[in-house]
């Protein structure tokens, strides 16, 4: 029966088998060490007598190992294995492209993206997924405690609806389709049936930039949920989402956090929220700009940290211009609307707001752009708020963007596991 | 401060707040009566003088009503709200294409979906995607509780490889593409990883068949994982996540089930297993065949019913021939493959298996069946192997599959949200 090696330490004069990846070996003139990696973390095995059997043990090669544990303060954990039995489990295998063995990553991220297979069994490396997976697990921990319904939407649709450019398209049965560039007229219409639902999916950019915070295809965390006052209902939802992504990547993926070298942050049970014309004044911008420069962000971000103390502030009412035409309307004043931005550290990480729920201002809406709510991209959609739907609202979170903020990663890609981009569609 | 239809029965003698959709009015000659439909359920609202408002009201207007407790045995729940203000949050509803408030659904199929956002507010339509929901939470917790990461892996890539036919082709910015049509290499690939791994997402097939258990996009739970001894140790995990699916459509969809007058199977500690030949013979069916046939299935269902009171039962040991390229053979006769069907009610519900871990297996089943391990395709997928991968396996179950299975829905398209076909590609 197998063990895993962070249950050693408590073996301690046991004998155990352990199982796991030769990470590395240290030849010393007496005696070797085999470093064994497995899920939970790294293993000393003490190899005394012969070396053969370790040299043809490349770094790699999946072995199976049984011995006794000893205790051994310098070993990790206090505790290592002697006296092992070395089992292969698999052939040797051939050196890796990437030294895993390294604390840190010796090569630059192409060489880390072209070898990802086998570049993301570095600890550091796997550390950016490991805090996503727990983000996904806290994202949908806290909705369920607030009476979320998951729902999984179709990513063929078959009209580029939210926005004409961007979206890729495929030859579905001898016909036109296209990939859906998110779940929000899905989820809106799920509102009518469980008032309140996320969506945990990928969603696709036929994105032509090639930045570092832009992919083709990411996973895209969404909610949607009705019968509320206005977008400050979604915003306190939000904040309960991000609350239990933090708190789950604190007590899921620790050991990530503490290889990334990385203090989580906290979000405020009040998150500060200033409405765009604000904004726009405590950055020193023109007055009459209608959306908030990269600089202008950081300086809101700032205004936050030194008053409030908070890593995290909302930008409320962006201009209607700005926003999509589902976006409601700021009541006191039509040429803002009931949406939001919220920043972290001084970067846009999520956006939210409250939508139109009538169906004669959808009609109005589309009017106003051209449109027609009997269009076949809307129809169907549109059918929902004929037949009654609750004020509501809702966000998306990017993941890969959620966890490059928190790790300070400059490029989303080095927390993605395979990512897509204008250049990249392998591995 | 709203609160839900279904706890109005603990607040007798109170003033309380509820919201939702007009269900249903029923006029008599001194009162009237206004169904409301929330997401917990139905509320009785009692209605006496004027009935100008009532008229107005159309079915599914959407409605906050504040008013005062009353017990009532033959009230929903024995209790309904008397002296009520009625105030509408949205303009008059539409009449439905489809009477939501009948006990069943008087629609034929295709007119339920082509007007599903509005048919699946039908408490009965809605049933499918409730078990669907819960289904997902249960075969997520009971991986995490054993040790299994989440993964999410591209859906947009660059080659072909499981199977040349059947995949959607897409124009990714102006070079080929192709949607996923299954997470396997990928999960098999961070098996080298996190051990241990699971998938919830769409995958892609370009189906061109026309039927009631085909679809060209569904969602698939997959799973694989590392140092296991055979196949045996992949059923053992699939019996595990399908109890921990089973459990909690028992627990967070029970009204669902009452709803659609299902009772829940168990699926045994010891699920019966029996091998493809055995399987034949207990069928009857000709022991060349290299695949069962639906009746044979049927037969083996019933067999394992009756011989071990079990609705499922697994056949293990499938022909070579009809398995995939990674597929690891029996090894005391390589004919046959350490491959399984889950059987539920005499109905194929998963496939698993263990898979090829040696690099040099690869290599000798692609030049088998003429292709090479550096082609392209594979190349990617291969590199993991090269550098060390443990004995794995894993499973796939398609979601909307296990619903219909479970709530006996003759077509999977009746509990999939928006489904996708050679004919439907809308809403």
């Amino acid at each position: 029966m197998r063990i895993l090696n962070h249950e050693i330490p408590s073996a301690v004069g046991q004998t155990v088998t352990v199982a796991g990846w030769v990470h590395r070996r240290r030849r010393l003139a007496a005696v070797s060490f085999l470093i064994l990696r497995d899920r939970s973390g790294l293993a000393q095995i003490v190899v005394k007598g012969s070396q053969a059997q370790l040299d043809e043990l490349g770094e790699e090669t999946v072995v199976q190992v049984t011995g006794t544990v000893a205790a051994n303060p310098q070993a990790p954990g206090g505790a290592e294995i002697v006296d092992p039995v070395i089992e292969p489990l698999t052939e040797p295998a051939a050196t890796p492209p990437i030294e895993l063995w390294r604390p840190t990553v010796g090569a630059g991220l192409p060489v880390v993206l072209d070898n990802a297979p086998v570049a993301l069994r570095h600890p550091v490396v796997r550390a950016g997924w490991e805090i996503a997976a727990a983000a996904l697990h806290g994202f949908r921990s806290a909705l369920d405690g607030q009476g979320f319904t998951e729902i999984q939407t179709p990513k063929i649709v078959g009209t580029a609806t939210e926005s004409g450019a961007n979206v890729f398209a495929l030859d579905y049965f001898g016909g036109p389709a296209y990939l859906a560039q998110s779940p929000q007229f899905y989820k809106q219409q799920m509102v009518g049936v469980f008032e309140r639902v996320f969506e945990v999916g990928p969603v696709f950019r036929a994105e032509p930039h090639d930045t570092v915070r832009h992919l083709a295809e990411y996973v895209s965390l969404d909610a949607e949920f009705g019968f509320i006052t206005d977008h400050r209902d979604v915003l306190a939802v939000l904040r309960t989402a991000i609350d239990g992504m933090l708190s789950a990547v604190g007590s899921r993926a620790s050991s990530a956090l503490e290889r990334l070298g990385i203090e989580l942050p906290e979000i405020p049970v009040d998150v500060p929220v200033v409405h765009f014309s604000e904004a726009l004044k405590i950055a020193g911008a023109n007055p009459d700009e209608p959306d908030l420069a990269p600089a202008d962000e950081r300086a809101v971000g700032e205004w936050a940290l030194h008053e409030h103390g908070s890593a995290f502030v909302a930008v409320e009412g962006y201009p209607m211009v700005k926003r999509p035409f589902y976006t409601h309307p700021q009541p006191s004043d039509p040429r803002w609307s009931n949406s939001f931005d919220l920043l972290f550290r001084g970067m846009e990480l999520v956006t939210g707001g409250q939508r139109l729920h009538r169906y004669s201002d959808y009609v109005a809406a589309l009017a106003a752009r051209g449109e027609s709510a009997d269009a076949p991209a809307y129809s169907s959609y549109l059918q929902a708020f004929k037949h009654g739907m609750p004020p509501h609202g809702g966000f998306a979170i990017g993941l890969e963007r959620f966890v490059a903020r928190l790790t300070g990663a400059e490029n989303v890609r080095e927390v993605t596991l395979f990512p897509r981009d204008l250049h990249r569609l392998a591995p």
